[in-house]
């Protein structure tokens, strides 16, 4: 049996792999095929992990089959599209069947709980990596971008910042904590959920999203560059977790909030009258700073003072008026 | 500038990097959208190459972006779909400008020659690997599977066979040939031209087919298995450049067509009456067998009598019945 097979041996035992009724042939022959109702545009995004780079070369195959799909995947969610399915291309060194099924059991279980149907892939001998390519559905012309936002929109973020650069010490064994610190901050390292339904709920109200993958200020800039805008953090409203507050304390939280990455929770601006009825609906939501004319990010104090260091680690995120 | 943006850089030069009118929304956001008109399916592969296993560690970036993208996009042409765009997940192990603007020159000439749009991809630090996702449109239930071939249809084949495995002991230094035989094999290895418009030709007519990347048996043996059918293929009908059988001599050359990978030439099947039409329309088909009854794949001589070795490298391309 080939590894690629092996692969879809273990992941065949979930239902979803059978895919939605978007998908029109999957995993077996030279291409699969994808329908979409009228009215629609498919949404595709391509990400790749190496060992030693995204994530440590020794680590378990189950965490790292949760991780791989859902960090691809999350760029359905900022784009405000339904998800269909995934190809994967993944490199090993060697042929391990305990590792493979162990992989497979995660991506599964991240593929079931995001919907997502293993539709193809690749499977190849060499160093360790992994390419996910993600697909999605949206009516067309509702896709979130990141041009759209508008000087007086409201900076908003989906939920707490920096948990996974809080876990990454954690990760690379570089620190220790209880479990009441590191539970929660390794969840979110290790199995990320993408936020799909805030993705579709924002769809036709907010004017820019992005998923944070970056770092907050860095992927602000992505949208201020797009939008032609400038963006102003607000510094004390960053979301931060009491975990990272105990493990990195308050102004190391604050760093990790504004500049670490992985975070995979959406960034978007939003019109101010459209913040009440989503709140109104329990969507959650924060709202971290504001849209204006100019161009460029900058942290600014409760009075609106800018305060953004001048330091190196945020000084390249300003954008060149 | 980031390492993709290098790429976008010099990609952008070309006028089909400007999509065609099925990419709504190209490079440079969470995600590239793509319309379908109506009536239409979706074609996806990915392909990984990685360095020392499916191409020399040192060769010319030029030829490699040729390649690259030409053995991904085979996939397409082998369902009948037409391009429309691909996404590039590159690996490196370090950004040298000279090296990218190669890579991306060849890149570039083969999805010009391919009518193929660049609209995303991921650039990641590591051992040198690219996965290449590609994407097709085809009217819906039109598509060319694997599994469709039935017996009586006759075997074809849209090319000379075996030259990439001619190439590729010049490839690899191991071998030297003057340029009237060295020439077309190279040719063949670093520039494969997916067969687009053949594929298309053959919708609605084709019982099966796919893209010979295996080698001709071992893909027979794919047609064979989920077609549920047995395939015959006459060792005389072989088609086989002047140069591989310079090069390899006339039983070297046989063996070449019939094991080596790599040659994206499209093989299908086809109803004995659907032939005639097809080459008074100047198709470049050569019949090379047959499908029949049962199960696994034979090589038959001139009187249909079975002369298939049962030496390693052919016998594992027999299915069990």
């Amino acid at each position: 049996m080939g590894e690629f097979e092996l692969i879809r041996h273990f992941f065949a035992a979930a239902p979803c792999a059978q895919g939605g009724e978007a998908v029109a042939l999957g995993i077996g022959d030279d291409c699969a095929l994808l329908s979409l109702a009228p009215g629609e545009q498919l949404a595709i995004s391509t990400d790749t992990l190496v060992a030693g780079v995204h994530f440590p070369a020794v680590c378990d195959p189950f965490l790292l089959g949760q991780r791989s799909l859902a960090v691809a995947a999350s760029d359905l969610a900022a784009m405000g599209a339904t998800p269909i399915g995934f190809t994967l291309a993944l490199t090993l060194p060697e042929v391990r069947a305990d590792w493979l099924q162990a992989y497979a059991h995660g991506l599964n279980q991240m593929a079931q709980a995001c919907q997502l149907s293993l539709i193809g892939g690749d499977t190849t001998r060499g160093p360790l990596s992994l390419t996910m390519t993600v697909f999605g559905r949206v009516p067309s012309g509702l896709a979130l971008t990141r041009s759209g936002a508008r000087a007086g929109d409201l900076l908003c973020v989906g939920g707490e910042l920096g948990n996974a650069a809080g876990a990454l010490p954690l990760v690379l064994g570089q620190q220790q904590a209880g479990p009441a610190v590191a539970d929660p901050l390794l969840a979110h390292y290790w199995s990320p959920q993408p936020q799909f339904a805030l993705g579709q709920a924002l769809r036709g109200k907010a004017t820019s999203a992005l998923d944070i993958s970056d770092g907050l200020l860095a992927d602000c800039g992505h949208i201020a560059k797009a939008s032609q805008v400038s963006v102003q953090v607000q510094l004390s409203r960053l979301p931060i977790s009491p975990a990272l507050q105990t493990l990195f304390g308050h102004q190391g939280a604050q760093q990790a909030a504004l500049t670490g990455g992985d975070d995979y929770v959406l960034a978007f601006t939003l019109p101010e009258e459209e913040l009440a009825p989503l709140l109104e609906a329990s969507w959650p939501i924060h709202v971290v700073g504001r849209v204006g004319a100019g161009a460029g990010v900058s942290l600014v104090d409760d009075q609106g003072k800018d305060i953004t260091p001048t330091t190196r680690g945020y000084q390249h995120f300003r954008e060149q008026p």
